[in-house]
């Protein structure tokens, strides 16, 4: 069963949904393209089943539905910054993206600071955003504290994603985006329900002792991935996107929400650099050279990060977007009782 | 038994080397100043350990020890490029470090393009570099082909070093440097040497099976660190640090030198971020905020990354640094011999 929508459809859909609970124009806009394209790309959990989480925290009024973002664009430098203003991070990105393209353009990089947002969507919808204007991106923020330092005993880090584009042009971009914890929040909370273990090196209990009992995992800590190494970019993520751009850090962000049930507040960090302006005047072009790099990786049958996500792509767009029964049902009391839908 | 040399009088003995190697001062200055920062911060993989490598690559030919950096300051970027002329980086580095810092205090930050370089050495002592100018700072360049992307069954990724640093004003930095391989090629080496077998997971055999025979890791691939996620690390270092500014990527260094015992050549990417820039106009010291983080870090009984390092570093500082007999022997026998002590 279930319903099948076009992207435009769905994307309407979700829209006039957080028009409904309040949220201006901007805001609703930009909530519904990246979770339309969530749901487009098959990212189940960046989907429609978001769009509860943004709502309960509107509903308790730790995000601002009728934030105007504002631009800062700080002459001359190559940094260029938007307030948030409490809305969510969206609206903000999409505000400060055409200045941080043609910054990058001209000056070789440039790098965009968002300031006082509510962040909970993927990091993929602002790379493909920067590589479709030709530039590498580089994208990460904290999250909440969830993740102890390799060596630790409590949560500290967030799940801290780390994200990266590079342009191809006239083809899908080359991206990853990943939490830099060993698993999803939301992965040991899918074990919990089916009762099973946790493989090993994911997660310490509420004593800092390993453990792969899910609950006693979600009464404790997760672990970075790849050792000291996935510890030490996380720790990076915290300096670089919280800490110097004067926003919170994930123990920060904890102690401001209470809890992790609602979207985090804090800032993100977004670098674009030019390929044609690294490459000026060295042999070869940079975009070529890379698809050799690309055909390498498959011809010995790795795959690309995002492959799938760009095939499901491909088929949203062809065949449209197919939601459950459950998932119609829930839009539809979204969009009838508002906030008043949100326990 | 071994001897004890002072910093001073151990750098003075390493550049003595490579200048009767027939090196000029710029490049014999910049080496000396790196191995003896290995050697004194008890990094031994990188300390003069690293001399005889320098030296067979330069009767190789495949180094110009007489290299003369030019500055190529690209008006108005972003962007410091160095053509290291064929010499080793660490001079080229050396000679746009001021221009770099200049522009990163300015610009907010700035990228600092080494071409045509043969790099050997830690990244370290060029993040140290950055952080003692009060900015953060992020270092990458590619290597030879020696690990295969997850997924795949053969090299094609360098160990591809990642580093970074964060300025602690007073204090030693944040640093952390580290290959984005699982493991370095000398610690496959080292277990071959010892007739142990490998931890499950560092190698794959030459046909692109696992395993833990480090004769047949060696003859095989490495993998990446922490799966998937460390592979599109190395694969991002790939795209930045050699496509994007012009310069070989590992498979490419391989092909031009045809062998991992000599000293690759490439270039590197170094990125330089300033924190008080990014942090204006927002409250809190970043400075101060980044010390509440790292004493979370310490207080739960992690480390921070370079710890043991700066201690040895201090205790070299103190009472100087101590080489083996051997080590010494080989000192001598180079200083005496020059390029002829190279079979």
């Amino acid at each position: 069963m279930g319903q099948i929508f076009s992207v435009s459809d769905l994307q309407a859909r979700v829209q006039a949904i957080f028009s409904r609970a309040g949220m201006n124009d901007v805001q609703s806009g930009a909530l519904a393209r990246v979770i339309t394209a969530g749901e487009r790309d098959a990212c189940k959990s960046h989907g429609v089943f978001r769009i509860e989480g943004a709502l309960r925290t509107l509903k308790a009024g730790k995000v601002d539905g009728t934030a105007l973002p504002a631009l800062k664009p700080g002459e001359g430098s190559a940094i260029v910054r938007v307030d948030a203003a409490g809305g969510f991070a969206n609206p903000a990105f999409e505000l400060g993206l055409p200045e941080l393209v043609a910054r990058a353009h001209d000056l070789g990089l440039a790098a965009l600071v968002v300031n006082d947002c509510t962040h909970f969507s993927a990091l993929w919808p602002e790379v493909e955003a920067i590589t479709d204007q030709g530039l590498a991106a580089m994208v990460m923020c904290p999250s909440y504290a969830t993740v102890a330092p390799t060596g630790g005993i409590r949560p500290l880090l967030g799940t801290n994603p780390f994200a990266f584009g590079w342009p191809r042009p006239g083809r899908d971009p080359y991206v990853f985006d990943f939490a830099t914890s060993v698993a999803a929040r939301g992965e040991i909370e899918l074990h919990r329900r089916a009762g099973k273990p946790l493989p090993d090196g994911w997660a310490l209990d509420a004593s800092g002792q390993p453990t792969t009992d899910p609950e006693a995992a979600l009464a404790g800590a997760m672990l970075p991935f790849g050792g000291h190494k996935g510890s030490a970019i996380g720790t990076m993520i915290e300096l670089l996107g919280a800490v110097m751009i004067g926003d919170l850090t994930s123990p920060e962000v904890l102690d401001f929400l209470g809890t992790t049930t609602l979207a985090p507040f804090h800032g993100e960090l977004i670098l674009a650099l030019s390929p044609q302006k690294f490459a000026a005047g060295r042999a070869g072009d940079p975009f070529a050279r890379a698809e050799l790099l690309f055909e390498a990786i498959k011809g010995q049958g790795a795959r690309l990060p995002s492959e799938r996500r760009f095939a499901a792509r491909a088929r949203s767009q062809e065949v449209g977007i197919e939601l459950s029964d459950a998932e119609v049902a829930q839009l539809d009391r979204f969009l009838a009782q508002g906030l008043d839908a949100i326990a």
